[in-house]
């Protein structure tokens, strides 16, 4: 069976709401905001931001359905031949910013590409994950995410968590900075499985595995008590966020590339953000140990 | 005559000097500190930054002396056939972020390239400019501003001002906001006059006219009373300051690619900076102003 682009866009969009209404919940006071529009050939850019929240910084949870006649260069970066070919983008992408330090900030991606050419077999993939970047960061947290992600993934594979994880680690990495962006999760990109509906299913349980792997982290750390040179440290670290997304993140440059409503790519980016010179780390402080123990590749679904 | 690059460190190490001097005068307060490395074969890292002033934010002002065995491919983007011949580049590169949303931010760099090959004559040229960065727009700041430019390059050639000034305009542009950076100024690069001591007199020329060129526009705005919304607004604006120096910049390229002390290439970055979504614009305001008469090239040498 060929790819069926039009059950992603439904799975997609209702998986949306489903994190909309959950993110809305925790955080009982700040609304998303939907700023739908049709896109050319049938095609639908539906961002939801919610700003200023009492737990929730800024959340940006965009669907796009893009169909277009030249698939974009940043897009086919791994398989430069399909350059130009008529294309289906399906996506979810989802940045949520929380107010609190201690609350980590996270990323995650759902989409489909198909590739068509006249007189050829459709080309598609499946593309995703979702990582997680503690400013203050909590053993508990880390593992309890990467399990989450390993749960959801396993049973299409028994390799297959593993290979996600480092390809996460892989690709959330600021080489300028040496650094991690924070402790990874899983990412994959040109994916398929045996046929269809088995990736479809996969693209599923990755999407549906998304709230029960961040939700609890953000319940259980948006009350902590904060200082104010807590909330300038992450104010700092989310500069290096910024970094990630202008610098190296295709997404990014794929929502700019692609002529997207530039209000809508960059809705990822964080509300406020600092940069200081030198900013100075005190030796065995919480704010060493980000660096130390967080900002390092590490099997965390594998703690004691 | 041959390059000679020990000279343009003389003049470019004294202007840091100078720039930095006028600059904590207007201050009044804060000083900057310089963090002197020596860096591989004779090359020196200089970066002077002062930060939390009572007018000044952030600024940075870097003088670099960088002599390598391998020209990285950002500095010889124009000429690939350099890449990975020894090189020295020496170059002040600074930046400028007042507190007061009525002061513009500036940039401004100065540089000089030789490349060498054994058996081959020195290939050398100098680059830089100067530009100022608006988020309440003054006539007749932008006026003096490009003046400044003009009386400062107009001695070695009638048409240079004019060439310099739309290469400016066409660099410091967003394609992804559709927007310049700011009223511009003037950008120049694989610059060379009739000889060597002809091009060093204009790059001694540019760099001689920046503290006229800007200093006079801060001490009469660094004063100036504003609201919160304006200081948002800034901080906002800021932001494309931030997209502009990580997406496009060859500067920040280079200082990536070059493996140059991270924190030295990124205390250009402004000290505080928002995004927001939608940022509304109120038809009529000040706001709207920017956008609508300074993010517009203009000849603002020539305004009546």
């Amino acid at each position: 069976m060929d790819a069926r682009p039009e059950h992603v866009r439904e799975f997609l969009r209702a998986l949306q709401a489903r994190i909309c209404d959950a993110l809305e919940r925790v955080d009982g006071q700040a609304r998303f905001v939907e700023d739908a529009e049709d896109t050319p050939h049938g095609g639908l850019s539906a961002p939801r931001v919610l700003s200023g929240g009492r737990h929730i910084e800024r959340a940006g949870v965009n669907f796009t359905h893009s169909i277009g006649l030249q698939l974009p260069a940043a897009a086919s970066a791994r398989r430069p031949e399909l350059a130009g070919r008529g294309f289906q983008a399906v996506s979810l992408s989802l940045i949520v910013h929380p107010t609190n330090p201690f609350a980590p900030t996270t990323h995650a991606n759902f989409r489909c590409f198909v590739a068509t050419k006249e007189g050829e077999a459709p080309v598609w993939w499946v593309g995703g994950g979702y990582d997680l970047t503690p400013i203050y960061g909590f053993d508990e947290d880390a593992a309890h995410f990467h399990r989450t992600a390993r749960a959801a993934v396993t049973p299409f594979g028994a390799h297959l968590y593993a290979e996600m994880k480092q390809a996460c680690d892989e690709y959330f990495y600021l080489p300028h900075r040496r650094e991690p962006r924070g402790v990874g999760g899983i990412f994959f990109d040109d994916l398929k499985l045996a046929d269809w509906s088995t990736t479809f299913a996969f693209l599923q349980a990755v999407g549906d595995s998304f709230i029960p792997a961040y939700v609890p982290i953000l319940e259980r750390r948006c009350d902590h008590e904060f200082t104010e040179e807590q909330r300038a440290f992450q104010l700092m670290r989310r500069g290096r966020y910024v970094e990630f997304n202008l610098i190296y993140d295709r997404g990014t440059q794929y929502g700019i590339q692609s002529g997207r409503r530039i209000e809508a790519v960059m809705c990822s980016m964080p509300p406020q953000v600092a940069w200081s010179y030198g900013y100075p780390i005190e030796a065995g402080s919480r704010e060493e140990e980000l660096y130390l123990r967080y900002l390092v590749p590490r099997d965390w679904a594998d703690l004691p």
